[in-house]
């Protein structure tokens, strides 16, 4: 191993945009730093953790990583998937069980090319990994714009997080390598901050015009409506001009138009 | 995960021939053991070693492998790589290390196809991985037919024995699936009708709160509020519910809430 040369490599700019990998509440440091071994054999430096279980830094993971992670850097910690993947426009969420929700399932490959394309417009973009023991939830996959789900056997699908992250990584350095074909690049998307400001105001005037009702069906609609807007991977200007639809609508309320 | 199910599988005999996977004189127990995980979350379940370090059944391989490993069975341990691919007709180094030996070279993709093509012949094929250590060396490389490399960082180029073993398992089922070229159905997207009902439920609203000003810009800011709403290829049941969401934030408008 040249982990003197990884250094330097990790202070360059990356040649290519690259996706951000987020661990969300993983639980063991081992898998942490196996999964930051095999990003960086993939070229794939931007690793981010949610509410890890153990804290941050983690030796466990520094020890499993053959050097990946030096002290903390570069691995970033976040307190929730919405903070995580704020400057993301993009997020996949990669899962093995299918949800009751509106969202696009790729394989890996169909869904790396899908990521590919929109780094090339200059956007970031992330892919999401649940905790080893429970995955992603339904409040984390309702911020992503799609599944990759993969190749499994069904009778014997649980994927251990790091092997996750492997095939990913693999998948990613791969898709790269493909030869580029020429397809017109897709229009910028908004980031995740400035989508998730979208929603809450949206469901800030639809608590004050008592649309959420009954209140403990509150938590699946909002779901479902972040689940519709979401497919609609809004522009940044698409999203200023929803929450002027949302204030115009919602300004007569409560008093004399 | 379903353990009785997966031992039915291993019982029955594989719906398609695959590849023996050959760990060359491993050290970690561990390692063996999450090798065999993620070989059959991809549907590899003939797993062989060679002269494993610690001696052989391994109780951490078995912790590791998540109830791939039962007992002993189904890895199978030889004392040395002639005698682990004996009934082999074709067998590929999988090393990031390149040799100065008259080798085809293959990526990932290649040699699985390759290797494929093989076992739909009727052969057995094998690929073989080296100790974490030091990996294969020339005698074991001398009895394959080719060497499959992965697109690895230069910089950061040595792999985990599992991850090593993830990738080629993966890209096995990917090879396997690509014949097959199933797709999943996209989600029924609303008629037309009932998203022009939308549109124009919108646009009326926005038009009481006079939302669409100055006037003459108007064509264009509702072809604008239409094109990112379509984005979104809504169903019948989010058009029913963002009617709702109109609706809803509209209502107080022009009276007393």
């Amino acid at each position: 191993m040249t982990l003197d040369k990884y250094e330097d490599v990790n202070v360059q700019i990356p040649p290519q945009p690259q996706p951000a990998i987020v661990l969300v509440r993983p639980q063991m440091g081992e898998n942490i730093g196996a999964a930051a071994r095999v990003m960086a054999n993939f070229g794939l430096h931007d690793l981010r953790l949610v509410a890890p279980r153990d804290g941050w830094p983690n030796p466990k993971a520094q020890t499993m990583s053959a050097g990946a992670i030096k002290d903390t850097g570069p691995v970033r910690v976040y307190p929730n998937v919405g903070k995580a993947i704020a400057d993301c426009s993009l997020g996949f969420a990669v899962t093995a069980r299918l949800r009751d929700m509106e969202k696009d399932v790729y394989g890996p490959v169909e869904g790396c090319a899908e990521l590919k394309a929109h780094t090339q417009n200059g956007s970031q973009v992330a892919l999401l990994f649940g905790a080893e023991s429970s995955g992603l939830n339904n409040e984390d996959v309702s911020l992503c714009d799609g599944i990759i789900s993969y190749p499994v056997d069904k009778f014997f699908s649980s994927l251990n997080l790091a092997q996750a992250v492997a095939v990913i990584a693999y998948e990613w350095q791969v898709s790269l390598d493909r030869e580029q074909n020429q397809q017109t690049l897709p229009s910028k998307i908004a980031s995740k901050k400035a989508q998730i400001g979208l929603f809450e105001h949206l469901e800030e005037a639809l608590e004050n015009a008592r649309f959420f009702y009954p209140p403990e069906k509150n938590p699946v609609m909002r779901q479902n409506i972040r689940n519709a807007l979401i497919k609609a991977r809004l522009t940044e200007q698409e999203v200023r001009t929803f929450r002027g639809i949302v204030r115009a609508l919602a300004k007569g309320r409560g008093q004399q138009s």
